[in-house]
């Protein structure tokens, strides 16, 4: 797969996502990804949700992979932190742009 | 599918939840449902990648899914809420116990 169309979740308004997401589906991607780890794996449920229920009604939930990853602690040690991605296409993706 | 084996995932310690799960699966279930609303999404995630990676090697995903669900307000207005169904499969479900 290509790395093209990731939206990053992080710590910011839900809202902020879901504009990204539209955006880079709005500029003909047919396909995003929707990443995120530890406490904003719930913000990343929402902003798929939020996208294909009130923007993007063409938008499906293609697949969704979890995984853990390990991170460097500030005091040098690791620790493990879940993460999810959800893939989602959109099935009116406009195919005479670029 | 049948209701039989879920565990919801709510605020008390992730490690509760891995050991509902662990208990359930011992007594010989072959696939099991962590479910979880709002933030505790990320807490459901962990106990699937936790159970998998550290308690019981011969459990996968098997399928994940997302939805929205509409919640009572204590206001009596309605809100959306994100929720996660995490469908697990033991590939060592022991055959000889009922």
């Amino acid at each position: 797969m290509s790395d093209a169309n990731v939206v990053y979740v992080g710590n910011k308004p839900v809202m902020n996502y879901v504009l990204a997401c539209v955006t880079q589906l709005n500029q003909g991607a047919e396909e995003i990804i929707v990443k995120a780890r530890g406490r904003a794996i719930s913000r990343a449920v929402d902003v798929a949700e939020i996208l294909k229920n009130r923007f993007m009604t063409s938008v499906e939930v293609k697949n969704i992979k979890i995984s853990t990853e390990q991170i460097n602690t500030a005091e040098g040690g690791q620790a493990n932190v879940s993460a999810i991605e959800i893939a989602l296409t959109n099935k009116a993706a406009p195919k005479n742009k670029k």
